[in-house]
């Protein structure tokens, strides 16, 4: 049992990049946490700051047996990748979108989001908590 | 240490109302799974499909020290009732707005929540989970 | 067999209100001549400023098995109140939305109307015979 | 006493034309059990599906006395032709405005009539019914 | 040499309608009074509600050697109709737009005139006089 | 000689909210210090986060003789109540609007008022002040 | 087996209209071609300047059994009429849209065309060639 | 007898500024042929490119009983001047609006004229001729 | 204890302008009252029609020790004049924007105000008083 | 004599996504189909999720002699990637955009294609006979 | 060989406004340094606060020889005035438009620059350098 | 000292890529003139048409010590990347977006920039000269 986990563009600087928006912890020590609270699912992570293979590797674990869901944080992508958006929307894949900071209380861009429309749900301004509540559903929902 | 729930208009409806959307059970059920799942944390629950009186309760429990937090549905006031999102900015307790279906992915009008943006964050397309998952949270982040 | 008649904001004024645009009579007289007119229906007639409580009242009246439809005219709610459009859409009554005054003809923003787009029919710039017509119409469509 | 009713665009199909939409049965039917509802008053049926003739037969009817209203289903042209508001706002005849399907449910372009700004009222989503109710208001409302 | 004068929708009507904003002189006067100021040039006069008679009308012109310009007031087609700008924009003869009130001083959606564009010159809010002057300015730049 | 002032949704929290834009002074005191400042004109104070009692307040003392004006701040109901607005427009008594803070310099949504639209005049950003001034100026306008 | 070819407003002057963007052959040289062409298929040819008889002609070959499909060039009309979208939407046969030249490459109101959405299929840019393709893409699909 | 002549920003360079649009003369030689044209009539000249100036020159002109009008060209201020809208509203003598070229077949910003709304009517397009027909109709329409 | 007062464009002609909306007593009797209401302050008039004097004048005053405070009417400049709302930005000396009749219930471009942004505090409406209440509330905030 | 047909986002997966959309055979078939009617011409197949690999791409084949043309199918790319768009101006080869689907009849944001702009013609709606009336086009006019 | 430099509204006041924002140096300083490190160029400085006399120093050096360039820091104009962008676009002398601060990343409103469009180029965020910058440029490609 | 000089999408084609706009030069000779202009300064160029290569880049030189600033032409990016905006945004080095032609001066879309927003300032207009006057400001504003 598997879930992909995927991270957009910049996210590969979490802990460094605007600690008071988006923590100061490191991504590998929340993708740790998160591996010792789910110990029977393999949490397969990704980061890319190029939408393309976002969309590759969407295509990819779709095709693999082994998946019960993505958990994808589009980063800036979600307010314009209409291409990540059509990815979602042929995934068989349930994807929940995660947003560390709240979308809705920043910058008027981030409001919108164009995948947002194609995902099954969506978690904002969680932190990285947002990571473990959408396993957390995936897990639970998946039967 | 008591969360406060409040559901807006026409929730009171759920488990009638568009079941292929917003699920089948009756909110009392659900209220009962979450007490259940919650033993420590009194759940006060209130729906209003009167704007004014969702401000009026906003306020009152924030007047009371027992609580710890805010799971907020405001249902359609979520598209124009600045009034609701005053009153959640003026919150000194944490808010959680929950919707049950994904408002990305309905009617436009849907897609934008003013409340949203003084909310602290937003899940959105996690059905009933999301009352779930949000009391969830506001319990793991109290300090 | 009862048809509830609903008057939103502002129309508990009418015969006073406007009188170049709504008419001089009271509604209560606009009332007593409709009962007069459909003496084998029995007209359940609400009125509220509150947006919450026509909710609540549309909500009532599909309860009750006696109802054959509703005649709703939202006042200004029509413009913006999207918790009364649910209201409709969650309706099974068929719900007749009216208004005295042609909508089309006045400010730019009564030309919308939020709340049409879920009713089953509207009538605007019928004057007090729009609420006859509406009657008329539920009950000849009534099977 | 005549009453002119016409038809715009594609009007000349009711009854082939999407009878899910507008119903199935033709419209020379339609005015069969109109003319017998109403035995006082002759009823002149005029359908094109050009603009201008439109607005030849509003002005042509407008000359004549022994008119003493229109019933107006203009059709698409609803959405855009300013030629024909100007032809009603120039009518000293009253005009109802029909439209057979609900205009505020359907494509967000259907939702604006430019000629129910001209017009004195307007009936839409009553079906055929709606011919009936605008004639009726039509001969009531003369003096 | 000929000049052609054109006169949109319900421009047949000038002198009944809307006097106050329209002039209450029929056409027929005013172009009597044209002839009489233009001895030596002729004045074909057309008026059509149809838009597409319109075109035909500035398409035949263009064919005929004798005639040195156009004088078109659109009336509401001014408003919308891209394929009367076309047939102005194909015209290989002047054409002065004429509106007799001024379009910038009334409704909003009259300020913008889409075959303005297209033509060599406009007159806005001359009256009957905008004629004149056209026919003038025609007459002296012809070379 | 009496003026009704009505504070709109969250103005019951005066003092305790945002006291750096809207001062920390509770709106009792306000009221206590505007009664002193004019010993001659009875103020009858109502709060209600409730549009509808508004608009049933704004009724209310427009049937009562004694009253020569209402002081309205209808706090976040300003950006988008047409119902308040009407009740506005309805009033034989002069509405003067007044909000605490500038809402020019703040976020984009408080720049508009629906409400000042159909108020007589309106003061913003004077502080509680403002109060005071409205009044002022409805009793030295008062014949 | 016939193919009904439309032509709208302008396009009779094709060959003298700006040959720069439309070439300089008259279309009933490209129509010969075409009857070359396709020596197995009626080619019904018809071009009217005026939107409700391009509707009529649309809804009289719908009723004829011969006809395989319709190919459109609605010229101007492609970006507001509405009543040839309706009819197109009514069309039983199959219709493609043909545009000469590329209308997303030119001003900004040809980029948006309102019958294309309701079309099968659109053809842009592929001057006259355009016609050549819809009438044998027709055939090939014509089962 | 006297008329105003009123020239706004980079008018004064006409005879050199982008000549063919704006023309090749200067505008003095313009002026002097205006004198020959119309020599019972004081052409009282100004131009500035303050819009203030022409505010007050204005104001000036409508204080002084011999002006029977004002020719107007407002230049780039027409697109955005308020105030000079406010001084032609405030004009108890009739103002026409000129533009040498034809401001609807250029850059987009130029279509809209908030000048022109209240102004007694517009010439656009007609080159230098503009100002004599302007000058012609005042005169021919004072009483 | 100085106040500027500044007077924007067209306002030298208050009393002859408009009387109905600006009232028909002229400023300099205004001035005259307000100095006598205010015998122990200073009050500064300027009057330009000319933007860049306007920001001129409100820096001058802003070097001068003796100013309390800036009233300023800036007429249609309101609804574009960035400069100006620059200089409002700039002034260390609270500036009071003014406007005599209310900009909300007129045209639709006056419902906006740039200069409103950077401005203290707006009084819009209370006609000719509007200033008097400016400055009371400049020296009753002076300390 | 080769052609390049490169495909966009997500088309990798024709065959498996959509189906009733984009119809059920793998491209590969589709292609193999295509080099079978096209015997004399090579065709370059290439397909990229990722933008600048879809420029690089167009950019190499233009650096190619052998090559006289691009059929492209940009996938979602169309609706927001004005760096393709700009690849495609820069091309000298001529470029044929295909959609699978008619992007005029589904969502609203996908009518809209920004790459189209920038195209020589466009093809949509035409299912998968599209890449085949390209290259046959592109044949054609080869000279 | 000298160059214009030309500052606009409020930025006479550079060195007191806003320093953290435009640096806390007045310009005569600036002016000073720029001198030094051009002792070949002559530098014409020109400030002013009204429009119009920005446009007349535009047309004035545009008519003398020594002149090769134009540096022109139109503060808030930018914004919004067409006719300096008039003037600019009449200049033969290349014109650089300079911003001390990055006017894309401050308020909504200066992001757009209808002055920079007809400008040769622009530099925006360099704080007074950008003075220096534009200088070098105008005599390093003065030929 | 190193300063990181990255070129966006087709900006590889210089001096074959519309040389009336861009320039005749291969970018490879710019390059080596900012080198020989720079001897004291190490500049690592990078080109790429991939968005997300472009953000580690960005992401790559800023983990590096020797580098004092970036000098970024995002091409065609920049009007819609807001993941390269984030990067610029997360950048601690200075980032100077340079366009070679003026942005503000073509199509509209051009105009606006959403990586300038992040960036510190902006050169746009100065052809191939606008990289080495941000290589100049870098290195002189470096401390």
């Amino acid at each position: 049992m598997t879930i992909g986990i995927i991270n957009g563009p910049n996210l590969n600087l979490l802990g460094f990049r605007k600690p008071e928006i988006y923590g100061n912890e490191i991504f590998e020590n929340t993708l740790k946490n998160l591996k010792q609270d789910f110990p029977n699912v393999d949490l397969n992570y990704f980061q890319s700051n190029i939408e393309g293979e976002i969309i590759d590797f969407i295509q990819k674990i779709n095709r693999d047996k082994d998946y019960i869901g993505i958990v994808l944080n589009p980063g800036a992508y979600a307010h314009y990748s209409y291409a990540i958006a059509d990815a979602i929307a042929d995934s068989t894949l349930p994807v929940i979108e995660v947003h560390i900071s709240n979308i809705h209380a920043r910058d008027e861009f981030r409001a919108k989001s164009v995948t947002a429309r194609m995902a099954d749900a969506v978690l904002t301004g969680f932190g990285r908590d947002g990571y473990r509540m959408a396993i957390d559903y995936l897990i639970c929902n998946h039967k």
